[in-house]
């Protein structure tokens, strides 16, 4: 085998600083290896028997397109984080959005805001659903989990390559740049805070306007300092004796909701 | 110690059969403890640390009403499934509702109708957001993973407790039933099959009206079979290149636009 150190390669997976530092993270398996785009590889290691499967097909535009390393299954165990390794690893580069104006682009926006969310299956679920409902953009602090972690990689089911996000110092600044549209050319975003106290049904508001939820923590919920600072605090009404959905199920129900408008307008 | 064999107990929570043939499962610690009427629980275990603990409020009533027994540490760690037993466990009566028109009753039917779904977490979900959004009932085929595995119970967080459920033996006897009027008192409730080839947007059906919605298996979805007896097919429109929605995240956002439907009428 050539190509990196093997140890760093496993560290990339364990340690979120050794895929701060490095600008990288890894991704296993075929399916997601598959939808990486040549240009954001930067290593591409296969072991012989999966390149004489059938799941060689799905990532045969990458294999061609970035080249390849062969490795022992000895030595593909020895990278992977999982238990059973799927035969190909790719070292990617992480997208890199330069700072929110540049996230939000010329879009309508429809910004999803993460408060420190813990759990990568959380995260990743709403990577997910954020994609398929049109949000245009996920913005998130610090403390919420890497989204360059194994598990939400995995959990993302792909939408880590493609909903463009990025990670903030101080969500409170970003949230008042926002309403005061200083990343929109200055027309303001609303930003909507997710609360168990919230004011409004969250079906009364607009999201066909551009506009931003806030989801807060899996325990905790929303700080107050955020909370705040939002333009309104919505409720997701709830039957029976259910005190909150968890963070994943209410960011997918509003951003469906949001969804559904928009395409009503459309 | 006195009551049950801990053996048992242990074979409550690792065994489908033993549950279905006794009628009987867990639930371990307080949160969800503290929510079982005294007339459902059979046994109920606790450390004398837990009673000495701020937990032993939340579980007062049903530690008043109906009784307990004391166990040491050692005693409870045999007992208990999980890791770090939280001090209280209890051996509750599973709910059983005859019938499918006992599972309707009078209420204006929103029912969940799963078909193998596999993944104790997804189950728990869906059940957990049903009672948020107000279904009325969820019916499940036997090849459905057992909805008071340890597993499922936890991830329901209650919801187990309180959403009416059924499981039968065959959901296409049940589908026609249900589109017939047999349970209903001829009043026909449409069904819905939640499919990736939908024929039509999940927010253009009328969800007011009596109805129920079919979810399908994690990896297949629903089965032709299943699918051919709906009243239509419903497709969850999606954006970017997500292929599908896992079940629970799919079952969670048309319940909640039957809510808002509902909301919105009454």
């Amino acid at each position: 085998m050539e190509g990196r150190n093997r140890k760093f390669i496993l560290e990339l997976q364990k340690k979120a600083r050794t895929r701060r530092e490095s600008g990288l993270f890894v991704i296993d398996g075929p399916k997601m290896a598959g939808e990486v785009p040549a240009d954001e590889a930067e290593d591409v290691y296969v072991t012989k028997e999966f390149l004489n499967s059938p799941h060689a097909s799905d990532c045969a535009r990458l294999l061609r397109e970035k080249g390849y390393l062969t490795v022992t299954d000895a030595e593909m165990k020895q990278m992977s984080d999982t238990v059973t390794p799927q035969g190909i690893l790719v070292v990617a580069k992480q997208r890199r959005i330069r700072g929110i104006k540049a996230l939000i682009g010329d879009k309508e926006p429809l910004l999803l805001i993460l408060e420190t969310i813990q759990d990568p299956g959380n995260l990743g679920t709403i990577l997910r659903a954020a994609e398929a409902a049109g949000v245009t953009g996920v913005i998130m602090n610090r403390e919420t989990v890497d989204v360059y972690s194994p598990k939400v990689v995995r959990s993302t089911m792909g939408a880590v390559l493609r909903v463009p996000f990025l990670t903030v110092e101080d969500l409170g600044k970003c949230v008042e740049g926002l309403r005061a549209g200083a990343f929109t050319g200055g027309e303001p975003v609303r930003v909507l805070a997710a609360h168990l106290k919230g004011a409004v049904d969250y079906t009364a508001e607009d999201y066909c306007r551009p506009c931003a939820v806030m989801i807060g923590n899996e325990s905790r919920g929303l700080s107050d300092e955020l909370a705040d600072l939002s333009d309104n605090r919505i409720l997701i009404p709830m039957c029976g004796s259910v005190e909150s959905l968890n963070a994943a199920m209410a960011a997918t129900v509003i951003a469906f909701e949001a969804a559904r408008q928009r395409r009503i307008k459309a």
